[in-house]
């Protein structure tokens, strides 16, 4: 393991947070939020000090670097960029317990957009703007920001490649891109690019420009932070539609706008997972609407009750996890939708969290392969996604995700049950489905209205490494707790 | 498909169900209960009828028998055997709806032991019998019972495999017994000697006659139908711990048994999943006795709530599903540790349920194995149990039964979700794990003091096949849901 260059990505890592911080300290300075000022310069400091320490100390690290390294640093650059990125909400003292700002921050990096405030208007403008800004950083991941940002030299794929791996959601790396090194500026720019788009729109939509900017920032990361204690309820119809779109689009593989972009639309508009996951989006919201003037029809109209589906469906696939309405008060049938949404997640190769789509369909080809083979003992078949060959690592490791997946739920679910609070089945469960697939609000006791306030610090640090393992899909989280990490 | 053997298989099976409705017929005369008389005649005449015709017609179907056929065949016979099962209910008038008759019976022979009855003690003796003694029945699997009885001659050790493979629970068929045609009757020779070994402690434990029979006959295959409104609580602490200890024996690997017969007790103790089942069955007692005192200490005593986690536990992690309290008055950890222990079932090749801990083991291993590959790319490991290698497709296949496990799980809750009646999620997904994983009562409105007649007829439907799914693993039932089954 080479533990130097391991280090010295978290050094860069420190640097940009820093740098990252200037627009919120701005915020703060202009709106004259002395708290959130100090907070901001402290934390400033203390990264720079850090940073440029490790920077230093590793400066003659030399460039092997391998799928472990991969894993194991960007499994610490996400601990460590949480550690010091929840300082200024602590510092500010607007966040006394440590704990809750360190899930505060996770929850923003991990796009998860859980909160444990009551009264986020409270947070004051420039903690507000780093906290969805968060979002913005860690829905296409820092550590690619970096790649994009600092052309790499030399013989250094590896570590491109690597990193984008680890940092990267989805069964593995599109070759979209012919050279892997382009790769972090055309998905940066993309999405740069579409996240002006939605700010333009939504400030046609008579949104407030900050709502406007921070609204944009967790719809492009599928965050969820919202900027008002009504979340996105008092936005104008047209903005909420706005939102629904943009978050749908977020959802979609980066990988598909880049065939896009160069013109391969059959190719792009082919893919298997987008049918599916438009196809999971359009039957849900249809069977929600059906549901919910079946079983609570006071009071609807058709096009508030389609908006209010759409979406809500929109929010929970893409695991961005803004709310027009209080889900939890829905009929039975369209919260367990909500559930299996959860599950389902979005895209591979897009900001948002969960299982992701193509997952589900390599596990039902799998199956289905193997139920056929039990039936039909000497055919061979292979498993085909949009018409090339899945090579049977690649369906072994999704098997293997799902194993990983559902023995971390039930391992967490177990943990949190213990606290005192003694949160009923569907809030532990859905706290646990709301953080680990990065999606915010469950339901119960974690509902769309309330917070996660009510659980103890060991349970909020439970959920915590539970948004960490679902943005980071899992295995950088387990490098680092790996001993074999640190085997000589 | 060799149709003519596999209708061949029902009529066995229609012929064998017919004796074994003679001894309730005898209880429902000797206690003059009429209806239920009745209702065994006519049920008897037509299986008598209907196998006849089917014996009939399959006289010369020749003898080749796949692993299709056998699927096809297990598959086909629990379906018709449950359909006409019911009959009796439903004919006596006991149970006047029919879907709720066949739920009430595939409960039965699946070892369910879920009711749609909210006064049990209403339907007789005789009834009361057959309910019961349909866990027997089920629980070694009525093949099996026909290959123990019939000594299949020749060279048709293909079909005694494919019917035992159908018909067994558990990732493979253990290869325990050096001819595969001698294990049918190695095997119902320890289920009947341990079940009156139960029969006889529960006499020494002063229950009544006919209770300790349909106890051990729900205790043996792990059933859990009880033949009082209040279950097991009135029973005497002794019967208590008898039953607790015979649903943990229940839920061995029979073939444990064999190789202790045979005297090689090193072998036997040195399984790895026995370890795994009562290290879970030791954890999961003391965690709920701590969390039982931390969180309602009110009038406990230190044997009685020792009796209760125990039993509780061997009641769920078996699947049997007796209670001696009403379990969902528990605390939320207690509760979460419960459906914990619906997921992992008992044990592969015991009378149990749910997803066995032998796939848990195996699927822990693969995901452990998998991880390593990610960081150690060029090492080839292979996976041990017991210290032999378990080959890939067997890997590969317990990890598509846990999509399709998962899969079942996701549809069916959001199936009965859609139900008019509209109970909470705790509720449907518990309701769900209950009876797919073949446990009996769930959670909430399905808990232990409750019953399923809330649903409605489709719901009841869903989860009657929930509980075929679960007892023949899935895959017999695919089969004859099929399309590929009925191709020529």
């Amino acid at each position: 393991m080479n533990y130097k260059m391991v280090f010295r990505v978290q050094s860069w890592i420190f640097l940009i947070e820093s740098v990252l911080m200037v627009p919120p300290l701005l915020i703060s300075l202009f709106t004259h939020d002395g708290p959130a000022v100090r907070g901001f310069l402290v934390s400033i400091f203390m990264l720079l000090v850090v940073g440029g320490v490790l920077w230093y100390v590793t400066r003659n690290a030399d460039r092997h670097f391998y799928a472990r390294e991969g894993m194991l640093a960007t499994g610490l650059a996400w601990l460590a960029m949480s550690l010091l990125g929840g300082m200024p909400f602590f510092i500010s003292g607007r966040i006394p317990n440590f704990i809750d700002a360190f899930f505060e921050i996770v929850s923003g990096f991990t796009t998860t957009g859980a909160s444990i405030l009551s009264d986020v208007e409270a947070l004051g403008k420039g903690l507000l703007y780093w906290r969805s800004f968060s979002h913005w950083v860690g829905g296409m991941g820092i550590l690619v920001f970096f790649l994009a940002i600092v052309p790499v030299t030399g013989n250094n794929s590896g570590f491109t490649l690597h990193i984008l791996r680890a940092e990267s959601p989805g069964p593995e790396v599109n070759k979209m891109v012919p050279r892997m090194r382009d790769s972090a500026g055309i998905l940066y720019m993309i999405y740069c690019a579409m996240t002006a788009l939605e700010i333009m729109f939504l400030l046609l939509g008579k949104m407030p420009v900050f709502d406007a900017f921070c609204i944009a920032y967790g719809t492009a990361g599928t965050g969820g932070f919202s900027v008002l204690n009504t979340g996105c309820a008092t936005y104008t119809p047209f903005a909420q539609w706005v939102t629904t779109i943009f978050m749908l689009l977020f959802g979609v593989n980066f990988g598909l706008y880049y065939l896009m972009a160069v013109k391969k639309f059959k190719l792009a508009f082919r893919d298997e997972e987008l049918h599916l996951y438009f196809g999971i989006v359009v039957a849900s919201t249809v069977v929600i609407c059906v549901n919910l003037f079946a079983m609570s029809p006071a009071g609807r109209t058709v096009s508030g009750t389609i908006r209010e589906a759409a979406f809500t469906v929109a929010s929970i696939i893409t695991t961005t996890g803004y709310s027009v309405s209080d889900f939890d008060l829905w009929p039975a049938c369209s919260k367990t939708i909500l559930v299996f949404l959860m599950f389902a997640g979005a895209s591979a190769g897009s900001t948002g969290g969960g299982i992701k789509n193509v997952r589900l369909l390599l596990l039902v080809k799998s199956a289905r392969r193997n139920v056929h083979q039990m039936f039909h003992p000497n055919e061979v078949r292979v498993i085909r996604l949009n018409g090339s060959k899945v090579s049977e690592q690649t369906v072994s490791n999704v098997n293997s995700y799902l194993a990983c997946y559902v023995l971390i739920i039930i391992v967490s679910v177990l943990l949190i049950s213990a606290d005192p609070v003694n949160y009923d089945f569907e809030t532990n469960f859905t706290a646990v489905m709301a953080t680990f697939n990065n999606i915010g609000p469950g339901l119960g006791k974690v509902g769309p209205t309330q917070n996660f306030s009510g659980y103890n610090n060991f349970s909020t640090l439970i959920l915590s490494f539970d948004m960490l393992l679902g943005r980071l899909e899992i295995f950088p989280i387990l490098a680092v707790l790996s001993r074999s990490s640190y085997r000589k």
